[in-house]
């Protein structure tokens, strides 16, 4: 695997194209012209937990990329099929890394495509600064494992995860990688829900039981709803989403889906409380709570453009660069 | 009953203030002071429906108030506590009406006073235009009845219905008041929740159900939830809140927990899921999305005062005067 393709450059795809541009050939495909004359012209800068420059190529225009052994899709998932539209028969010969949240992307993924799909979880963590540099902060792993349905074959997920930990970001080949991708997937599920419609980032009132009231009761049971459908599912857990919700709610870190609410953006529901909604009705159980999240977040989409004439004026100053941009 | 006290004077305050000044001396308690000048200078007009301009005495200063025959508190839920402890003592040969959404203001009121206690249930509705100005709106009826742990007698009940029919105004006695007020407790609760937390008003969304993402499932899933509770209470229901709603969604009206929650002033969630979500408790059963509309509104709420340093600066303009006030 000597040429990659990272397709979408917001902070994790950034991580990815810059670490890896150190052991392998580059192509950043991204949505703006813009955005990619400012990689191709200044390369890319990582600061935080590692700190270096790189040169890498950079283009906006699908017929640019040459053929490539691996791609990482690192787009929101609310931008893979866009996004694979214009360059998933880049890659027939090679594999295609999901990188998104939730569950979903790689069906997309994999009707775009006819390279083999390598399921990614990702934990690490970052901020993009700008467009040509990303400040590398959780340096957690990414977990790869085969897409089922493909039959992906275990060397090629083992060889993806070797190029990731050369590059010096971490990385895991795992036989099934259900197990955590369906714990994050209940994780992030529940935890996005909660702070999209309430407003509060990652905070103490997320793990918060103390009495019948606190929001810590209804994470719980969430977290237990999204057991329950992945145990109909026939997915162990890697971890227990509650403990990483607890460790979460000392981090007063905004989730994404709360980004994309405070800016009007579409969320990530349909791959997470709609994931899990939607798994439930296949395997025939109960998900009551997270459907009444993803109706929620939906009709707070709707929101935006119903014509309501006693909506107050609101102006909203956020400076900050748009992160998920692919 | 020829001596009347309206507690608090927004919206159904001032209509019921106006109306029975045509029929009794009327005094008008209020938070402001600024509010009981205005009353006592100018009196108080009506347009919409009915067409009038009443003089009425008008007090901020419990002190200053005589004793009553009747009483009826139109405050918000959350503010019946708050008015009470001020004139609880004033009515103490008299009856006192309950005129707030929800369930549970009867007991703060019956708690607070040794006069009889009434439970209203009232559909009609208005918009304040200033201290001195009511507009008539809906002239749906107030529903009365006994409030059962204090053994009311109903003929009071049926008095009082009299006194507010005589002064124009749509009022029914009923032996039961729980019937009718489960009934809108049950559509209120469904909707505020809703509402407050998409940020949609009352909406064709609300009755949508023509797949599965949409908010009008949810809506039922909530009402259906309601009504199992309603009857593990007993009560029958006097409307099909489902029924309520779907008249409801052809309004575009937003609902007054919307204007809380665009006014970051606390909400009536206690009084309607709050209360749905206890009831349920009380009688064992099991209501999981009262409970979470209940705690994902307290969150919010907590939002408000919670220091994120990523949430934008926003600059809400709303000129409409605060119509929830007493």
């Amino acid at each position: 695997m000597r040429r990659v393709c990272i397709i979408g450059c917001g902070a994790i795809g950034s991580l990815y194209a810059a670490h890896l541009a150190r052991v392998a050939e580059v192509w950043a495909f991204v949505r703006r012209e813009e955005h990619a004359q400012a990689l191709n012209g200044q390369g890319l800068t990582v600061s935080g937990r590692h700190n270096f420059h790189v040169r890498l190529h950079a283009t906006a225009d699908a017929s640019e990329l040459p053929d490539c052994e691996l791609a990482i899709v690192a787009t929101k998932a609310t931008q893979v099929e866009e996004s694979m539209l214009l360059v998933g028969c880049r890659f027939s010969q090679g594999a295609v890394i999901s990188a998104q949240n939730g569950l979903g992307s790689e069906e997309i993924i994999a009707r775009a495509t006819r390279a083999q799909v390598i399921c990614g979880t990702t934990f690490m963590s970052g901020t993009k600064h700008s467009d040509t540099h990303v400040q590398y902060e959780l340096d957690t792993a990414t977990w790869l494992g085969p897409f089922e349905p493909r039959h992906t074959p275990y060397a090629l997920v083992a060889e993806a995860a070797d190029l990731i930990s050369a590059s010096g970001l971490k990385a895991e080949a795992l036989r099934d990688a259900r197990p955590a991708q369906w714990s994050k997937l209940i994780f992030n599920a529940s935890v996005n829900g909660v702070s999209a419609l309430t407003e509060l980032p990652h905070s103490p009132h997320f793990a918060d039981q103390s009495d019948f009231s606190r929001l810590g009761c209804l994470l719980h049971e969430l977290i237990e709803e999204g057991k329950r459908v992945a145990k109909a599912a026939g997915v162990r857990l890697e971890e227990d989403p509650w403990e990483m919700n607890k460790i979460g709610a000392l981090t007063n870190h905004p989730p994404s889906m709360l980004y994309d609410i405070r800016r009007k953006n579409p969320t990530e529901i349909d791959f997470l409380s709609g994931a899990i909604a939607r798994e439930a009705q296949r395997h025939g159980v109960p998900a009551p709570l997270h459907s009444a999240v993803y109706r929620l977040i939906r009709g707070k989409e709707a929101s935006w453009t119903f014509p309501d004439e006693n909506k107050p004026v609101a102006t909203v100053t956020d400076e900050r660069p748009d992160d998920g941009a692919w």
